[in-house]
């Protein structure tokens, strides 16, 4: 226990991110200083975002050559230099991909007594909570609206387009494969899917949206994104979760028509990051908390186990190879 | 006055406006069907739009080769076969390009009293209450944010940014030229104004918003919108209005980082087209009216005398040489 597993950026990434910039080493354990704990990494999550990291400073720090990779994790304190706060503990925070960190007790939250401690990054966590603001609290959605849902296989989109099910939405997901689309209909009770591998997406687009498309949730941006502006409703709205196609390749492509297709067709896009919500987050916790206990809202994890296996797990997700929510198992849950 | 004088479009313009798209002819005086009213032009308005509806149907029939050019304009009925309409009433509709025109009743609205005629055009007309609803129904302007506003000295955004000043905001704008620069800051009394010309827009923005924009209403699209779109601040709000640098060239440019900046800055962008907003006009008019009784508004017009120059009047106009509200005056007003 005397050392400290790490996985550390070796080289920014230019095009397709590999395991070739990573490189694991053996650190001596981190001591807390004075208002710090030393905490146990119990399961990192893993999200398309962790990639755009790498381009630069986005809504935080980039992650630069030599760093350890950042990532939010939950762990459990193990020594503790704060007041408030005792062995045992199950926190969240920037553990990053790592056994140990050692972390300002300002940075971290307590974590609920909810089990298993998963659901604290899937559906009552930041896929969760992504989802249901940036569904609800963005664009909103109606009963009867038409809802298109981008990586709908995916950690957010696979709630995104069940909770637009809950609230009477006709949705279509677009995924990767005809065996993911399948799935994404029987599994997660989407109305259809659009399998972008091999279907004209914007054909199908008017096929199963012949009324056009009221909210288009986006996390992928390029050309399906294009394609969605093309078939949006008159005053359709679009909720910019992320553009998981632009993060790992060369030079990003923004979609044609800006701004000329939102002012004819008088469409709102917006962009937002699941913090500005803080204050709404206990609304989204009691109703995610009821679907989840009614059986409305299926809680999908895809969870790899050791902490080695976190650089082939975030290129697995930029690929599209998850099924919802990836985490790594890094240590076992708390005695 | 057996003969009708008629601007033809002759040929969709595929790079600039020229006035070898248009062609003059004389056309026989149009009889009124019954439902119909015979009208007298007297002032055309001329938009930025007036080009893009060449490029195919937008939020409305594209005007396609061998069609009398599009327009809306004041007029005096001349000869009423309907119902609660009489010579000598003035109403404003789709008259076109031409002396006279054939307009079912139902498609004209009855002009208000107020004179002079041309504020039924500009302050308040549809660039008064587009800069109006563009402005204050799409993003909202609170005191003390900081406003941008593209094409500044136009008949939309001279507006805005009186608006935006009456409203409290740090008012900067962008226009063509130091000449128009000094003019937007002297007459209209803007904080601010960048010469795209011959200003690096981009280091201007950082220079004259150094906390970022709020509010950025946009008129013209491409490059400017890009530079705006990197000077935004968090949470601030683009209200698209049109796209005039995209009208009159090739291809269109959208700008780089859609979605990424959205998602990144958390920007809302909205496109809108005035008539969305005929249940609020009421509401525009009154304050409008008032800011103009105060004096706190200035009308700026610029009216071309002729019908025959209406071709020269829109490539100019595309060209940026007008300062408030283009229009051109086919006619006298009723006796």
């Amino acid at each position: 226990m005397a050392d400290n597993t790490q996985i550390v950026l070796v080289e920014t990434p230019k095009g397709e991110l590999a395991e070739s910039h990573f490189e694991l080493r053996q650190s001596p354990l981190p001591t807390p200083e004075e208002g710090q704990l030393l905490v146990r990494n119990i399961l990192l999550s893993q999200d398309a975002a962790n990639r755009a990291w790498m381009q630069g400073a986005t809504y935080r720090a980039a992650v630069n050559p030599g760093d350890v990779m950042h990532g939010y994790a939950i762990g459990e304190v193990v020594e503790s230099r704060a007041a408030g706060f005792s062995p045992g503990d199950v926190v969240a925070g920037e553990i990053g991909w790592q056994e140990f960190a050692a972390l300002d007790a300002k940075s971290v939250q307590r974590c609920s007594d909810h089990r298993p401690l998963s659901h604290l990054h899937s559906v009552l966590g930041i896929a969760g909570k992504t989802a249901y603001h940036g569904l609800l609290n963005v664009p909103g959605i109606a009963e009867g609206e038409t809802l298109v849902v981008s990586a709908a296989a995916g950690s957010v989109g696979s709630l995104v387009g069940q909770i637009g099910k809950i609230k009477g939405a006709h949705v279509v997901g677009i995924a990767g494969g005809a065996e993911k689309c399948d799935w994404v209909q029987a599994e997660l009770g989407f109305d259809a899917c659009i399998d972008y591998k091999n279907d004209d997406v914007s054909a199908r687009l008017s096929e199963l949206c012949p009324g056009g498309i009221d909210v288009y949730f986006d996390n992928v941006g390029g050309n399906i994104l294009q394609s969605a502006l093309f078939a949006m409703k008159l005053h359709g709205r679009i909720s910019c979760c992320g553009a998981v196609s632009q993060y790992d390749g060369g030079s990003p492509a923004s979609p044609v028509g800006i701004p000329g297709l939102l002012v004819v067709k008088r469409l709102r896009m917006e962009g937002f990051i699941v913090m500005d919500f803080l204050d709404r987050d206990q609304e989204a916790e009691r109703d995610l908390k009821q679907w989840l206990e009614s059986g409305q809202l299926k809680v999908i994890e895809d969870i790899l186990d050791g902490l080695e296996n976190a650089p082939r797990g975030l290129i697995g997700l930029l690929a599209g190879e998850n099924r919802g929510k990836r985490m790594i198992r890094v240590g076992p849950d708390p005695a």
